[in-house]
């Protein structure tokens, strides 16, 4: 009665290996859910994983890939080469493909869903973002019905360690980065975590996800969290905000915002009680209003779950009388907003000397070119390194909702003011308009 | 190119309509995601409402369930009678259907699955708990590779909405409840939300959705939010708790836990955070581990988002070369265990007299019953009635883990004890073994 849907895996890492862990201990319990039997035909790695893999394990990888009796291919290798290579191929011998590669869909989900549209096959990526989260499937199946407005998410965890580390325990970017690596939350080159990169290449996904349209890499607005100071988090804590690295995406008719970089988030914001390297994304739309889904964005099991809910899926639409076609929907040409052109408010930390009328001064810039403050906060000579403490004082600015372009211009004036000694951080407060 | 999918809507009330709304307002862009446009064919109401369904509109029910032309059969009528009539004869016409009716499912699931799987068809409850949230499609595909250990949920939005205004604005029960009512947050008889039945009827649907277990009614242990005293909230609070209702639901190999009540959970559990009449679902599982679901648990525009949803998951399976069977698993019997079987750790408030001695006598009866207790918190009169303050005092009891049977037993023994004037609240702590 139940059948068999084999499948081949190509990469046993962390994600690879834990697919079959859990296919190992959940066998059983899956048939009965599901009707069907999924059975690893064969699986492959450059290294040697027989210990993993057993007798499915082969060294080659088209072993997997033009196995004829293998229907689904998931691919765990990650990075574009020869990960690309091996996902056309595998689509050009008519598999279907699961894959938890970020950095392949981002960079050529439109190559891989044409080539999958023109061969029939499913091509599936839910572990592609935040690991155990089904938020791929959220977007395209749970609100299926709805107009996706916005989605914002703390899509990277090793961030999240840091900012979480410095909010709560007064750490500095660098003390709580060593304490990430240490817990094996971070690499040890964390470059493409701090940058924002890998938060990048999950907001171009998901802007394809919920937006229907292909974003390029390099038309996402990417700003990391390395420049943000021990005061930045305590001036944000006082006026009742946490920052968080957000991906933020806004889809508009014709246009769509595609960002990554550090927010002022209200401490009442669901986002900002999502702590240590959890991620957790936040949908907003026309039906079901707002939304977030929550859990372990990283770690071998959590992605792996995922990978095998894809797998699943498309063993249900296989394992029936015929196969459903899959449906590629018509990409959309959503025009990237230029950062300069967005709206939103902003925290602006200045150092200054610390006397009368600088705040007049600094004020009269901002009025000239009708931007409005909603709050300013002066402080003696606090957070200043020793050498400048009494002479120096610290003012944080929160700025109502401007165009990005206008705050910038005011600034570069403001930073020219002899009255002011520094522009110590400008960070975006708030997602919504 | 694009098919037609012709459904058809039995009850016309806040969800019902809603439907209608946002069908006319994304139909276009439904078309163009999925392949298939989906018609209103026939909608129908008791009241006039042709001024929502215009002309599909009919008074008569069975011009829905009898129409040959309609594949997919919405149930927004709710409750039993006539909603299971309705339900049964649908299927037996070989129709699909999709329902957002909680007490049907979670009274009659067993029945309607049962015919449902004879006759083929798919029966699908999304917008049955929790609303906007996508819990339903998270447990059974999210997370079809998992094997699902405990959900947990605050999925009653007016109790969420009252204990969140008596903690955070210090109000009492009954004032928290007038102004839930006020707010449109709580119904003019708000029996069936306070007192548990509603999450009860969540949590039998959420059993089965995880557990695969038909779960009584009668055989869920329910209690509900009326005796939450403003105390028991500021105790709660001081020791770094916050008071929720909770539905929990455990599952083991041969028996299932599922009950509802209200629980104090540490500050930093992520449903401690969840406010206003907002539910969530956190579940955890042995592969994705910790994840929560969060969003807009009632109203009219996230549950018909969540009937959508599942419409368009019928209509994609029915509208492709031919109709995927919708598989039925097999129903597991699990036990369900008593309350007094389970274990956990326990709140406890206690009134005596303000002398010396008194917590002896008490800890000893714990003592002698092996119960070991974790905390203990003694004030003069805080909290009591103008006329007893000074003579009595309040002592707050956490308890270790321990056997709910056990610590009833103590706690007649205590009640007992001539130092002891009144146990005023016993309160479960925490969710995890």
């Amino acid at each position: 009665m139940v059948n068999n849907v084999n499948i081949g895996i190509i990469g046993l890492g962390t994600v690879g290996s834990s697919v079959i862990k859990i296919l190992r201990k959940n066998a059983k319990d899956i048939a009965l859910k599901n009707g069907f039997r999924i059975n690893i035909k064969k699986a492959s790695d450059v290294r040697d994983k027989r210990s993993i893999a057993g007798a499915a394990f082969t060294k080659n990888a088209y072993d997997v890939i033009n196995d004829p009796e293998i229907s689904i291919v998931v691919e765990c290798v990650g990075g574009v080469d020869p990960a690309k290579k091996y996902i056309l191929k595998a689509i050009k011998n008519g598999k279907h493909i699961v894959t938890s590669n970020k950095e392949l869909i981002a960079k050529h989900g439109k190559e891989i869903f044409d080539l999958a549209k023109k061969q029939g096959v499913y091509v599936m990526y839910e572990a592609s973002v935040c690991g155990g989260i089904p938020i791929i499937q959220a977007l395209r199946e749970s609100l299926a019905a709805n107009k996706i407005l916005e989605v914002s998410g703390i899509v990277n965890g090793t961030t999240n360690y840091i900012l979480t580390k410095m909010t709560n325990n007064g750490m500095s970017f660098n003390e709580a980065l060593k304490q990430a690596q240490q817990k094996g939350f971070a690499e040890s080159d964390p470059k493409m975590d701090i940058d924002g990169s890998d938060a990048a290449y999950k907001a171009a996904i998901l802007a394809y996800t919920s937006g229907g349209s292909f974003v390029k890499i390099s038309d996402i607005y990417k700003e990391g969290i390395s420049k943000i100071a021990p005061e930045d988090i305590e001036y944000a804590k006082e006026i009742g905000y946490v920052i968080k690295l957000l991906a933020i995406i806004k889809i508009f008719d014709r246009e769509i915002e595609v960002r990554v970089h550090p927010t002022l988030l209200e401490a009442r914001h669901p986002l900002a009680k999502v702590s240590d390297n959890f991620n957790a994304v936040f949908v907003k739309t026309d039906a079901m209003g707002e939304g977030m889904f929550y859990g372990q964005g990283a770690g071998g099991m959590p992605t792996a779950s995922a990978v095998l809910s894809d797998v699943i899926e498309i063993a249900k639409g296989i394992s029936g009388c015929c196969a459903s076609e899959p449906f590629y929907p018509p990409a959309k040409k959503l025009k990237v907003r230029d950062i300069k052109e967005i709206t939103s408010r902003y925290y602006i930390r200045l150092e200054a000397p610390d006397r009368p009328g600088v705040l007049a001064g600094i004020s009269g810039v901002f009025s000239k070119k009708k931007i409005s403050i909603q709050e300013v906060v002066q402080r003696g000579s606090k957070g200043l390194p020793a050498g400048r403490q009494g002479r120096n004082a610290q003012i944080v600015i929160i700025l109502h909702e401007n165009k990005e372009k206008d705050v910038q211009d005011a600034l570069k004036v403001i930073s020219k003011l002899p009255v002011v000694k520094k522009i110590s951080s400008v960070i975006r407060v708030g997602i919504a308009n």
